[in-house]
């Protein structure tokens, strides 16, 4: 089996999503989520213009050779772009194994070790009310578990905040949107609304909640105290994490549990925060990460140190992406929590799909390879349309994570 | 598909082995390796006993869920034999999925790396001169690098001096045989062995040596010092592990690389000697560690840590153990240098296999799974015969590591 | 004095039980407990098939120099299995050694350091009335200790809710009994257990608990901080402690005494736990951990530590272990608390014992060596019955910790 | 000021460059180097398709808030596309403050700290002799530094042996060069080479080499310890910096300087390197590390623990990168030895510079800001030319870092 042919689809199916496709000379095909949000047509310009020509005519089975020659061939090594383009590949070439051998991807990675991959939605509101009408929402559709995040009083827009219905999308077209930030504030809010969610919504429910890397340590040692009478099942990207022993001082101070990873591109973005202990999920993305075959690495490093996985999972990835995480999800013995926000009707056109969420579980589904297709009429039907994630700015105007 | 009937057959052509055989209502069998050299009834008993009639009517394909249920359902977890039975299921299964998807087992993990598995021999002698001679056989059958081992003067019987062939046991039947030592004897024949190997052997051959956990760390670090000048690909076993933390001194005194792991059933056997770099090759045997599940678990591991993988690959273990390193061996990134002595004809004649020598590489071919049989009429024929590893003993009487 | 004759006999009067029953010359005989539950078959036939032949004709006055020839001549060392039939050796070793003196073991150790071995008894329930109920049964009969487990709600079976009465045995014939586990439901109920039992208990009873083995540590710290107000003796097995040093997070984050260390087979399963004092009890099994040779290295090694012994003792290892646990408990510095379940009737027939019960104390009694004996004929009146502990699942099918 | 326009030049004079040039709406324009070797066009589509969009219309003498900002806004952090972006618009921000002020940049990094940036040559040759008669030439031309790298016996083409003259260019059109890799070899050459070379050339000249992550720590340790006799500045990129705990090795073994850092584009790749003084030099690029802006912080952490600087600096970036890293030498306190290879006279048409090499150093000129210009029409006649740089292969097939 060779590959003779690869190109990147770009579309716009409600959002912006870059999709690699590559094609056999046995004329199968294997789909790679290619999308970095706000920076999707340098990963396109990466695999069409550097990787692509490397493909063809390989064997595409050889998942780990090609891996580490996309990896170390390429000298420069690791961040966003370059991790999203050479985990594309590995999607598409797992995809494409599972299909050469007419079995999903699951079973390729050992078998499914549990009924289905539990998931957890985005509640948010305006308000601790509206957030709890959400979350409330969520439930009624069968969730165990609840992502909280409602806006801060005295703050115009928040991160987490959205307009209202399921499809949540931070990204926006034209310029990109200011937000407005305050700590203070912030740490306020929080434990209100835990307190009032545990009051309206009881304790059957697993609540998380993200701190979109807007604290520091300290700050974020003080919000986990502070709402440990509530339970959370974890506490998000608490701190920004390059400087991994920046959570050493908000793992002394507090029994919250704590998720962090979306942003990662290597195993050694995370290395030390698993080997130290410091985090209780790893939550990094398929597609972002490299594709499967470094996320294995990672999640086997975790399962060591007693950590769970919980891969990344918003409508800034496309159906590929979601699907890699439910195999994966489906497979490993560690498995955690994973993140699960619907995708527009418009996108589930595009790319048609095998996994289902039913009583608060994705399922992969059982068709070869990741079970995803393109409808790439569907998709020219939707043009790539600039959006840029918010800034976010301190009252000061200083800028800040968003 | 379902496992239907399992059974363990336990022969010695030429040396013991047992052997996992699970069977499945689609009349597929699945081998796994689940010889424990010296104890191989209890590994059989482990087994048909205890874990047979826990795989009866389940799906073969969900290697992880079955893995973790032998795991953690014994509740008594590790150690030789338990981790010896489960690595026999562990193999069986991966061999039995090859086998559902028709594609040999180095596919399933990912592809072939590299186009063989380099390997090393076993050059033994009772002295300097008979290693030599030993090891340039090794040489003219095209091996690239091989293990010196000599006899010790003064010392009647050592580890690792053979009978003179290519055909090396170390076990015996009756009483086991009684080995005697001394450290300062020992200390001062390898630097000669070594000085010897170089200046009559050359530069270009890889040379490696087995202390066999026979040193304390600070004997080690002073061996290893005294061995810098002839650039050992590795110097195994140096010091009992069981205390990882003992590899500290030996790190620190010298740059001989080191290697060890043969004795080792889980991870956290060796993640201290990994995650601190005590240790440049992790020597794990995939029947012993559990099988293929958990070896790749610390070769992932390793990998972050630049350690490399050498499976433990002596005839103490069965062709099926050695199909599965070499499939392992082809597959993942960080392989290092594998071992491999040569089974009688016997064995070979009880293990029909796919994987070949040539040109100083094992290859494990292509065939479906791990591409070995087992011929039971064959195999009926060689009944065990019960049968012990030696016992070392310092010259004042004590029992030493042998 | 020779060994002239060994056996394993294998029998189940009310749950299975392997005894090991080595015989000299002098027609003495000493007897060691090979048990370990669900898998004791394995252990008979290490001992029948491999150790016994290595027994006959040595001296069995001399235990050091035949435990480390058990030990380092296996080559392959550690785990349950192995250490189980090493431990029986060792037991009926030192049952022979204090024979052949006339003397009780414990007297070999050093003599008696105390008036009797407190213990602590099984309190068990569905509920929390339930289980405050079977506590009182234990006040009752003069335990100042008592270990509570209860139900938890929405949950079918849980590890230690027996069936009602004093001898609760988790193993079952036939296929492992299925149990379920949510840790978002076990961590509500047990503060509401211990707040119940302050309230109706008092504080005169020394309250304990066991997780076994089934939260992660920063679940397990959490539990331990929401018990501190509790004074809990200690928190048993709070996370599996195969990677030692997972046991950090706990004991950072509560000042709840914690003890571990029944499922160790060797003294580096515990070295790390000890030197770091990340626990305050090491509950390691004579039995289990090799015999009481290694026991008292375990013990030392404790002591120098601040750490406590308190040894496992559950039905589930015979009267020979409990018996052995007593002369140890009776002689080192050291001793913490000794856990003590009744054997049923049928097992004391079978295993007519000196040691006794009395002011919520045990204590080995005065006879030679470790004062417990087997009846053959009583034996053979209760033949094996195959039986496994259960498996443990969370509610998404994931195997757990049972 | 504001920023009304900006673009991406994509040229290849020889070798492909990108340049970034933003221009005021006083007519002044910045350049920037925003050369990616190998991924060129995926860095102009991170430019023109994202972040230039951003630019238009802002202040570019607020530099420390646009830097902030498109590294936060991004939301994905960090790795070499990302970075390299950032960096030309740093870079070009700091030559436009440096115009509008009317002065050389490096008075705006606190002035000239010395004479001259010291600077070191490429010394190549396919054997030890022709690597010494390059040498000599550099020595020729006023160098008092120079890197040796010399062919290594039996295998092919090995990186930094060029085609025998100044302008060695590793990356080539079409597909990737496949280079093999033998440490084996490579470990014995060395040492001879630089035997060769004082034995020859002296002790006057400094004398460096560059492993290029080829070797694991255990190999870096002893090839630092076979080279101690030899007096080197500096041994680079020992090993792969991914993991920087993977120094501790080297570092223990050997007193030969350390110097690394060419592929990191954060400070976080590098900071452990730095506090734990793991290395000696801290090779970061301008354009790489995201600019002068991070750079500065680089220098000042790695001067606090005696780390010297030397910015990575070979024809692989534009005479914008090379004039940045000479300001910056300049400038810093801590600066230490500059790479410089010439590049050929078709680039230095492309961008007239007024940097200038004499007697060993390069001074950056006091032309305003960089003072590097771009000749738009020359670029014009250079198309851009795909190319890769090679990929190294082990003797047995497996990816190995180039």
């Amino acid at each position: 089996m060779k590959i003779v042919d690869a190109k990147v689809v770009v579309c716009s199916p409600g959002r912006n999503f870059a999709t690699l496709k590559v094609i056999t000379d046995e004329g199968a095909h294997g789909l790679g989520d290619a999308t970095l949000n706000g920076r999707e047509l340098a990963v396109a310009s990466y695999l069409t213009d550097h990787v692509i020509p490397l493909l063809l005519g390989r064997d595409p089975s050889r998942i780990e050779d090609l891996w580490h020659e996309l990896h170390k061939g390429a000298y420069w090594r690791g961040g966003p772009v370059t991790m999203s383009a050479i985990g594309a590949v590995d999607l598409a070439l797992w995809d494409l194994k599972g299909k050469a051998l007419d079995t999903p991807v699951h079973n390729l990675l050992g078998g499914a070790a549990r009924r289905g991959v539990t998931v957890y939605g985005h509640a948010n509101g305006t308000d601790v009310d509206a957030a709890l009408d959400a979350a409330r929402g969520y439930l009624d559709l069968g969730y165990e578990a609840v992502r909280l995040q409602c806006g801060v009083p005295g703050l115009d827009r928040t991160y987490g905040v959205g307009r209202g219905d399921l499809y949540y999308e931070p990204a926006q077209e034209g310029m990109p949107l200011q937000e407005t930030w305050s700590t203070d504030a912030y740490l306020r809010m929080v434990p209100e609304l835990f307190a009032a969610a545990r009051d309206q919504l009881g304790w059957e429910v697993r609540l998380l909640h993200d701190v979109h890397h807007r604290l520091t340590p300290i700050e974020a040692a003080r919000l986990g105290k502070s709402l440990e009478d509530y339970g959370l099942t974890w506490l998000e990207d608490a701190v920004p994490a390059e400087l991994q022993e920046g959570f050493r001082l908000v793992r002394q101070h507090t029994t919250t549990p704590l998720a962090v990873g979306e942003v990662f591109n290597r195993i050694t973005d995370c290395h030390t925060l698993i080997t130290e202990q410091l985090i209780d999920y790893i939550r990094v993305t398929p597609a972002h990460i490299g594709g499967l075959t470094p996320l294995l690495r990672v999640a086997h490093l975790a399962e060591l140190y007693h950590v769970r996985t919980g891969c990344h999972g918003p409508t800034d990835l496309s159906p590929v992406n979601l699907a890699a995480s439910a195999h994966f999800g489906l497979a490993v013995h560690n498995f955690g929590l994973q993140e699960y926000m619907r995708h527009t009707p418009e996108t589930d056109a595009v790319f048609p799909h095998a996994y289902t969420f039913a009583d608060g579980m994705l399922h992969p589904g059982d068709a070869p390879g990741l079970g995803v297709d393109l409808d790439e009429d569907a998709a020219a039907a939707h043009p790539y349309r600039p959006a840029y994630l918010p800034v976010n700015r301190k009252l000061d105007g200083t800028v800040h994570s968003w």
